[in-house]
Order: structure tokens, then sequence, then C-alpha cells
């Protein structure tokens, strides 16, 4: 077989004129970015208003594992598999962020013949939200070490300032630095570190905006750091927010591109799914249910992480429910799950796969928690062996829980009909409200407790000292109505990486908490996340090209 | 008179498809990037490579002075003249830096009725150009502190990595850092710093390759430190020409857009007039040379510094002459150089502007040197006496110059019909060859003597001592056949900003040299030069917004 980037070059794309007709939007709705990407008006929304929303299904899975999942290739697939059975269908997925490709082989926009094209595109500056971000981000930096330097007016404590500047880069070099050196003429010393873009707080924002005028009013509400008093310092009191608003106005806009099959795909956002919500923007995903009778979208890491945070933040700030929910998961991840050593995953191995099912079972549990009908998609691998395949689907009908096998990675929307057909049944199922796990009046240490307790099966949760004096304070400041946004380890539903399956007699730590009050939640770390990757020695980088063709290499 | 936004805001642009076809590009030879702003293909100077070239009228000025010359104005205003004359004329322009529009109320594209628009876009992200240039700078800053955590096989030493980090805005706290800070998983601890974007090599080299695969040549050769035995090390070395190259390949393509008048405009690239040469795009000047009868392009600074780098690198660089050269001049600057105070421009001092004669003709006698014909455009402002301009023009009239009163400013291309005309027969004056001012194989040492000799009116040059050492390295590294770039005040025909008008009996401190081997020129510094602005109490992004109604405001 091919590889990704072989077959995405070959791709038969529509010029973006076409994909934009088949939505039959106007010229007024859209902007050409070449020749096969566009970016959206983000006055859609409000010009559409009437028209009645698409069914919205969103994939989650399992907690990850390295034997990976493919959750971002089931949503291309998926949403190339409904178009299939003429289900007006559109995807709604994260944009990548360009430093871990130049870093790990790898990307975020599907795999095999499941995947969002123009790639080499996507996976680079593609229509430069990101860059406008770290613009918006860094201007904010820039903003308050002035306000410092130039007699500080509102008493900022160079120590407790708590915006940190950004790059779309991957580099442990600038991790921990101190800036403001070389004398009077360069600034005031201090502390400071850099994130990767789309850990910036900006980028959540932008994410949860309802619209220009929302992303205004949120980026005026970020908090930037303490004053000498202890008092919080916001972009509104320093006066940026119109300058940073400016910054964004295009980047606010939703790109829409296609799939290897023409699916049109609109590809907007990419917050963090540990220190952020994880997945694409609240404008794209409304846009694609009023353009689509079908959307399909995505949520960050497993369901415990992504969906929980998809519904108790994005759905909460968008005023919307999905339809329906895909769990995936695959025989090689289940095994992991079950204790198989992540070198023999290609063996046979029934009693490791039983093992691994409790934790597709929790996730179950949760999706029927949210009052959500789903469905298990098993991502086929060659390995998977016929005996594996009838276990996990036994499994399932003993659970009375949907399945359907899928191979979209080799076959394209093909390969997920039978998913597809399910899908659509499943969103005539949905007949009860969304359950939401918490309430916002809730208290801070109550709405934690209830997703440790709800969605990770911990028996409770510890707060550190400096937590317990974190939360004192954000009440005091009067942000505890905010949803919480757990920033845990992906690789367990406990905060300890090395526990997989259905761990049990555990409680969770939160040692930090941090308002994002632009963003609109509160973060709650349980152990240190890594917001600035670092490069590997040899960076997937080294093989990049373009030759004397204009053939481009190394990307995947 | 309205403001330049909204005059800008106010303009009837066509669509970028008609400016296009106006040129007769086909489909394949342009992108667009929203509806009035495309990128032309990199390719298209070989497909074009049999057609004559255009003139190429280059416009320069006295030194600058706080009282605005109006270079970018008159160069978009001739444009606009010539082609209302019935000339067939494109302007090739530099990219305006983000940076500095946050900071203090300005911009780069032009003012009154002779703009380029969409000014709006034009001065923040425009297509990316620069994001994409910060992105490849940061990359290789990452590259670097990798290849030194990771093992240091290049035995690069910390203390003299040469390369530094950039960004497109004015934060002065990022002059001087330090990185690598926090313990051995956050890199090695090093003195580093940050220029604006401009100011990468990166950007030069953009500006000065040929096409695609010399960009990728000269990346190749940049030197971004020495080793502890202080052998240069290049970027070849590291082996990430080809990922710098793939970041910038969208970059590379110059950009088109119109000005207020729908004359095409190709604005691309956008380096630093000191530290750099300080023009737009070879690719872009040539491009327009065989799209138009007639290109008007511009030169950074001061005849001193602009012209004579645009005659000594870029027209070396890309083998092209140019047949006529506008100075641009105002009375208010030329009584600044008499010695006025800028308070009492409005008063009207026939004295004062006797004085300041002096420097434009220095000027005059440099573009002699460069055997090209020239002429003088007073670029009108309101407070002109008509005595004034008498005085003046009277003046052009004994020097036996050509000269033209311009007001293109309030009159768009009407108030530039008249430098026009005689721009169209200076252009058929051209008879002799062009003449640098040295050959390249000259010492380092000649070189800059004759610059500052031949350019300036120095009567010679002083090396420091560390600047005697860096002569003698970079001649062991092979380096010394490059041309030299100067970076001098532009305020002064002298290393002395405090000099106006014409100093005479005067030397040339020449402290530092730096080889920009990528760019393929060598730095040689007479002062500080500041990499990196800084923002004013009050910076301009206090006054920016987009209202509900989603209007601009703030910009100019």
């Amino acid at each position: 077989m091919k590889s990704d980037i072989e077959i995405a070059l070959n791709a038969e794309m529509k010029p973006i004129e076409e994909i934009a007709n088949m939505l039959a939007l106007t010229k007024e709705d859209w902007e050409p970015y070449g020749h096969y990407k566009a970016k959206l008006s983000d006055h859609l929304l409000e010009k559409l208003a009437t028209r009645p929303d698409g069914k919205i299904i969103l994939t989650t899975s399992i907690n990850p594992t390295p034997a990976g999942e493919g959750k971002s290739t089931i949503t291309v697939g998926l949403g190339q598999a409904m178009n299939r059975i003429h289900k007006n269908t559109i995807i709604a997925l994260r944009e990548p962020s360009l430093g871990p490709t130049m870093g790990i082989k790898g990307g975020a926009a599907g795999g095999g013949y499941s995947q969002v094209v123009p790639m080499e595109e996507i996976n680079l500056h593609f229509t430069g939200d990101i860059h406008a971000i770290t613009t918006a981000n860094n201007a904010l930096s820039a903003f308050i070490d002035n306000h410092i330097h130039q007699g500080n007016e509102l008493q900022i404590d160079p120590r407790r300032v708590e915006w940190k500047r950004v790059l779309d880069i991957n580099d442990r070099a600038l991790r921990q630095v101190v800036v403001g050196l070389g004398g009077p003429t360069k600034g005031m010393p201090r502390e400071d570190g850099f994130k990767i873009t789309v850990a910036s707080e900006i980028m959540a924002v932008l994410c949860l905006a309802n619209d220009l005028q929302d992303l205004k009013k949120r980026l005026a509400k970020m908090v930037i750091g303490y004053t000498y008093g202890k008092e919080p310092v916001n972009v509104e009191q320093l006066g940026f927010e119109g300058a940073l608003t400016l910054l964004l106005k295009d980047a606010i806009k939703p790109n829409l591109v296609q799939t290897l099959e023409n699916t049109p795909a609109i590809i907007h956002g990419g917050p963090f799914a540990n220190i952020a919500h994880g997945c694409n923007s609240l404008m794209a995903t409304k846009i694609a249910a009023k353009l689509g009778d079908y959307v399909v979208t995505e949520s960050g890491f497993g369901a415990d992480l992504g969906a929980e945070k998809f519904i108790n933040i994005k759905t909460r700030a968008g005023g919307f429910e999905p339809d329906a929910v895909v769990i995936v998961a695959t025989i090689r991840a289940l095994k992991m799950h079950g204790g198989m050593d992540k070198k023999q995953l290609e063996t046979e191995n029934l009693e490791a796969l039983a093992h691994g099912m409790d934790n597709l079972k929790k996730h179950m549990e949760t999706i029927k928690q949210f009052n959500l009908p789903f469905i298990i998609a098993i991502n086929k691998f060659p390995a998977d062996t016929q005996k594996e395949v009838d276990y996990l689907i036994n499994w399932c009908s003993k659970e009375q829980a949907e399945v359907s096998l899928v191979d979209v990675f080799t076959e394209g929307g093909q390969g997920g009909t039978d998913l597809a057909y399910k899908v659509v049944e499943l969103c005539e199922q949905k007949q009860s409200d969304l359950t939401y796990t918490y309430e916002l009046n809730d208290s801070i240490e109550t709405k934690i407790e209830k997703i440790a307790m709800k969605i990770y099966g911990a028996d409770g949760v510890e707060f550190s000292s400096k937590a317990k004096r974190q939360i004192k304070q954000i009440n005091e400041n009067g942000f505890s109505n905010l949803p919480i946004c757990m920033a845990k380890t992906q690789y367990s539903l406990s905060d300890d990486p090395g526990k997989p399956g259905r761990p049990s007699g555990f409680r969770i730590t939160v040692k930090e908490l941090h308002p994002s009050v632009g963003a609109g939640f509160i973060v709650a770390l349980t152990g240190d996340v890594m917001t600035m990757p670092g490069l590997p020695k040899k960076p997937a980088a080294l093989n990049m090209d373009v030759t004397e063709a204009g053939t481009i290499k190394g990307l995947f």
C-alpha cells in the first residue's frame, strides 16, 4: 500500500469552488485560499440561523495507547461512508500543529484512504490561523512587558505574570527562559517560558467563541497575571482586546477543504486536549450542522477527557447536543489495555483482549451517563485474527451494544458503509436530553469530584495545599461558576499513565488550578503537563525536501 | 481630506482575477488568497524567459528625516501616473512588517490617494510570508539547540551561536534572553536574543533568491555559529535546508495586489535596510519586468544606503540593471537638512532650503556615479511656499537636473503625470552600462572604503580591532568575495545621525562585521543597530478594534 503522502498527492481533488457549490454557498459566503482551500465567512451562522440543524455525530475512543486507535481516520472515513450511502454529511476536524510535524513522523489529517487534502498544505501553514494566534499571543506578551517597563500603572507583579509566550515549534530550550536582560533599555528581567501555540488560551478562546464579538469579549476577560496585591489583571484592563481581535479577524473564519473522496471537511482550531478542551471550533461544528444533514466531528484523546469536555464545555458554550457517539477501538489497543506488550501485538491473544474490554466498558458507561446513543467502531488492522474479531463482536452483542467492523484506512468510505448505516439509525434513537456530569453552580471541588468519580471511576479526589489555596482565590475572584477542564494523562482512566485497562480503588490528585477565564473554564492539573514538546535526536525535518521537480518529500 | 484607512476602505478594488487577466496571466500562473490578493507562481519567470524585459525605474530619496519624504507614496503614485499616460506599468514594493504597525501609527503601503490595497490585509498577516519566515527561522533555532542538547556532534560552541530567534513583534524584553534554563530536560543554557522577523537572514535570502532551488542553496550556506575550534557551521552541515525550503515554498511566490487606481502591484519581501539590503524580492522585480513595459520599484532609506545596495547587491544577484532613478525629496526635509527645527517647518525659510540642497546634491552625484539617468521628484506638502518651490526648481535647472513637482498624495496618479512623462523620456536616455561602486574581488577593506568615500563622501574608514579580527576570519573562511552590506544610520551621510546636510571631513568607523553567507553579503556595522524595536508607552494597538458592524479601526 502507498504511503499517506503518496495517496494524498495523487488525490483527485475538486477545485474548492466546486465543493462550495455543492454546499450551495454563494460568493459572499467564502473566500479562496489557493485552489483547494477556502475560508468561510464568520457571518454564515447568522445568515443560516433559520435553517434546521443537521445531526451531530461525535467520535471518541478508548484510552489511547502506542498501538494507535485511528480516531481521525475513522472520523474522515465515516464522513466519506455517509456520503456513499447518500447522506449529505460534512466532517469537522481540528487543524494540525506544525511543531510536531517537524519533530516526529505523523500528522492529524487522517490516514490511508481516509484523509483530508491538500494534506501537505493542511500540515504546513494551512490558511495561517495558528500563525495569527502565535502573533496575537506574543503581541499580548509584548504589551504586558511594555506596560511593566513603562511605569507599570496596573502594578503587575513581574513574578506573577501567568501569560506565556508561544511558538508553533517543538523547542525544549524555550520551556524556561529569562527575558528582559541587558539593562534598562531592554525591559524588566523576569522568568518566562514558551508554550506551543496550540496550548495558548487564545486557541481555546477562538474555538469556543460563537462569533467575532464573542471572541473579543472572551479575549478581554483573559487573566494575564496578578498585581503585587494579588488581584487578577485581565486584557481589558490593559486595553488590547480590540487589537487582538483585529489580529484574529481572519483566523476566526472556519476553513473548508475536502477528503480524498471529495467529502466537504471544515477544519478549524486545534486546542490541546489536556490544558484545553481538545476539539475543533464551535463555529466549525455549528456551520457544518447548518450546511449538512449530518456532521461527523471529533473530540481529543479518550472519552474520559475528550468526550467529557466536548459535552461539559463545548456543547454548553455552543448551546447544542450531539445526536450519537462513535467509540473507536482497535483490537491491538484493547490487548494492550489487557496487559500485552507492545512488541507482541501481532500475536493472537484472546485472554489479553478479554481483559482489555474493561477499558471500553467504562467509556460505554460514560456515554450512557450523558444519555447519548453510541456505537463501537472497530478499526481493523491486518494482524487482527478472526477469533479476536468474533470475540469482540460477541462481547458487544452480550452488552447489547451496537458494533461495526471498519476498514476505512485501506478501503476509504467503502470500508465504513456498515458503520454509516448503523449511525444513521442511531441518530433516530436519541429521545431524552443530554445529561451533564455536573452543574455549573456546583463548587469547584464537587465538579472535580463528579468528573473523577463518574467518568474516571475514582474513589475520590485529593487536593494539594496549593490547589486549595488556588480554589479559594478563584472563588474570591468570582470565577467559580466556570466548567472544569481536567488536565490528566490520556493513557489511563486514573492519573497514573502506568495503569491501563480499568483501574479501581484509586483517588485523583489535583495539584494546581488555573482559571482560563477567556476560554471559560478552570484547568485542574493532576500531573505535570508538557505544553512545549521537544525534538527527537533525528527530527522528521531531516528527511523533508522539495526536489528540483517540485516534489515534496518527508511529510509522513 | 480623509485618513489613509478611510480612503483605503472606500477603494473601488477590482477582483484580483481581473488584475490577473489584465496581465494576461493564465490559471496556472496564480492562486487567489481571498478576493483581492493572489500569489504568483514561482515558475512564472521560467515560463516568460523569452519575453523582453520592461524598463526598471528605481525610486530612492535624500537622507530621511522626521519630516517625511513619502518615497512609497511617490512609488505608488508614479505607477498610477504611468498607467494614466497609457504606459503599461507595474509597481514592485516591500511587504510591511506587522510589529511596527502595532507599535507606532504608520504603514508601508503608500499614503493618501496613492496606496496599495487591501491596505488592512497588507498591513496585517497579508499572505503569511513573514509568518513563514518566522517559522523557518525559529525551527532552525530549535534544530540548533536540539543538536547541542542531543550530543552536539558538530561541536557547536553554545557561546558562539550567531543565529537568533525572531518574532514579527516589537518586543524589547526579548532583545536579550537566556534560554535552556530549568535543568537537563530543558536544553543547554545559553545567551540568546530575538530580532524582528524582517531582520532574519532568511528574509534577505528569500529576497535575493532567483527561484526555489536557489533559495535552498542559499539556506544551506547560512552560517549559524562556530565550533569550539572556531570553524563556521552552516545549515547544510545540520541537514535542514530541505525542511526550511519546504516551509518557504509558498512564501517565495510573489504577491499580486492593486493600487487605489487598480494599477497592478507586486508586493513581496521586506528585509531591513541596514543589516540587509532593504528592497523587495528579486523575483518580484524580475516578474514585474516581464509582465509590464515599465516597473516602478523602491529601495530603502536614502540613496547612500538603499540605492547603493540595490545596485551593488540586488542587481548583481539578479543580473539586471535599472533604467532610470527617481530621487524623492520634500522641501520640509531639505529645510531640516539645512538646519531648521522640526517644529518650524511650516514657516518659509529659503536660507535653510538653500543649505539643505547639499544633501540632495550628494545623492545626485551618487546616481551619476552609477551611470544612471535620474530625475528629482518633489513631493509637495501643503505648507510649501511658491518661493520655496521656485527656488528648488531653479536650483535643479542650474544643476541641469530634471525635476518634477508631484502631488500624488492628494491627487493620486493625476498628481504625477508630469513626472511620468519625464520618466518615460529618461528611460530612453540610458546609453552606457551600469557602474558598480567596487569590484567583488576587491579586499573587504577596499570595498568598504570605496563605499564610504564615493557614496558617503568620507575621508576614509577606521576598522576597530574586533573588525580587523573578523575580516581575517572572513578571509580565512573564504567569504571575502561577497558584496558589502553597510549598516549605517540612515539619517546622515556620515555614521553620526546628528550630522544632516552634507557633512565633510569625517571618517567612517566599522565596529563589527558579520557574514550573511546565505544572503550573499558581508554586513559591516558602523554603530549599534537595533534589530528588535520596542513599543512606545501608548502603542497604536490601543486604538485598534473591529466594531460590531465589522469596521476596522485604528490602522493608520
